[in-house]
């Protein structure tokens, strides 16, 4: 059910590389898991980290200093791939943001994406798997995301609140139904009819929702960010937080860019917000 | 003389990459460096880092997670490449233990090499460049490195303390004159006579030296690493050490492996092992 890839000592506790016969995508998938210390018997909150375009299951474990933090607090981290690999779909490695690389967090409804792309499935099967495989306290998981992944933590958050207690985003693509990369993305696995996407728009559907997340909701956008413009429109996001009533911290940091050196710096951040949301929980 | 190639906020300070056109190698060469946050006009300490086999002035910018401290700190960290790159050798690619990010931190004697393959001395320009260039306290310079990068650390500060003033190591190959990577390596680069070995080997080097370092060495090691017996030695270094009256910590962690999660985390420590020998510099 769970291979064990690989293994490596990290701040006390363990990073580990896992496949699994995924029955979502109907592929092996592979996800990063990083345990921390912790006594025998123990279920620790989790965290899901989703990554963004062109970003693997080993991205967040290599850059973004997540797990001195983790250590720390008791959290285990989990990192899925960012779509399927080896689905055939032709073309499907041609643009960095669409198909591989760029599953979008979405269940394709578009033949041929749709025999094996549908990451909004494989998330949920992802949570269940390490509820039950891993010491997973299954009523504290929250989940946290970049770019594209900051998208995909979002609405996967507001769809499923019960499964996911805590969110927050870096640099999100927080409108999708109105960017060129969410609409391309849009268009190829969901189709021509617009008003479908709105399930995928965080904030169409923050828009519809009341208060989901009592404890707030955090991101963080750099202001030096080349994609903040054009593709992912925070201010649509806090726009619909205000029409919901929805407690959001958004902050806007000059200088900072849309790489790992932005989000490694405000790492520290998002692992203790979530954490104290998450002893709420208990 | 330096081009910024590019540069990312990060902990309040800047990381960059630049290029330069070295002399010692007759390339172009880069290298990065991050800025912690400082008062105009300040000299900071810095401290250089030496990569390992296979890995370019990107790998510790990407996977050490050490901004965060040098930011604390306010220490200017300096990562070169490990290679030429483009020197044109025939077969330079062909190895990830020999040529093309492995250029093991020494002046190559033997032709091909001898043109471009002079990472000892490009480090010592660096080292000029740096304090000439960037806010660097030119009184006040350590150098660390890993596995090849270790021996490099370990060698360079021996052979010139009067320029690094701290010096500290993760998995060196502590005796290169006597593994497979070493014996490789300066055959290659230096040529068969072993007796020229022991000028860049870090246990030959310190057993003819006196206590150098007189606030100590420190290394760490992982029990995990695979690499341990056959290629790193660490005890000839502690031997040698003994015999030159040389304060070393030397410390065996139980689990770790060779690699960057190891790394990572006890990069906080040799950061403020460096910060302390430093500051009594001033």
């Amino acid at each position: 059910m769970l291979q064990l890839l690989s293994e490596h000592a990290c701040f006390g506790g363990v990073q580990r590389f896992y496949q699994t016969a995924s029955t979502a995508i109907g592929l092996p998938m592979r996800f990063a898991a990083y345990i921390p210390p912790h006594a025998d018997g123990a279920r620790l909150p989790a965290l899901f980290y989703l990554a963004g375009l062109t970003c693997t299951e080993e991205t967040f474990a290599i850059k973004a200093g997540a797990q001195r933090i983790a250590a720390e607090l008791g959290v285990i981290l989990v990192a899925p791939d960012t779509s399927p690999r080896g689905a055939g779909v032709p073309g499907e490695a041609d643009a960095w943001d669409f198909g591989v690389g760029a599953g979008f967090y979405v269940d394709a409804v578009q033949a041929p994406w749709s025999t094996h792309y549908r990451m909004y499935s494989h998330i949920l099967e992802l949570r269940e798997l390490v509820a039950r495989e891993l010491p997973v306290d299954d009523a504290r998981v929250g989940i946290f995301g970049h770019s594209m992944g900051g998208h995909g933590a979002l609405t996967i958050a507001l769809k499923r609140p019960d499964l996911f207690r805590s969110v927050s985003a870096f640099a999100p693509i927080a409108a999708p139904a109105r960017c060129p990369w969410g609409r391309k993305a849009f268009t190829g696995y969901l189709g021509t009819d617009e008003s479908a996407w709105l399930q995928h728009d965080a904030s169409a559907l923050m828009a519809s929702r009341q208060t989901p997340f009592p404890h707030g909701i955090l991101i963080d956008q750099g202001l030096g960010d080349k994609f903040l413009a054009e593709q992912l429109h925070p201010e649509a996001f806090e726009e619909a937080c205000r029409t919901a009533a929805q407690p959001l911290q958004l902050r806007r940091h000059a200088g900072y860019d849309h790489g790992y050196y932005f989000i490694s710096t405000y790492m520290e951040d998002h692992l203790r917000f979530h954490a104290q949301n998450l002893a709420f929980e208990t």
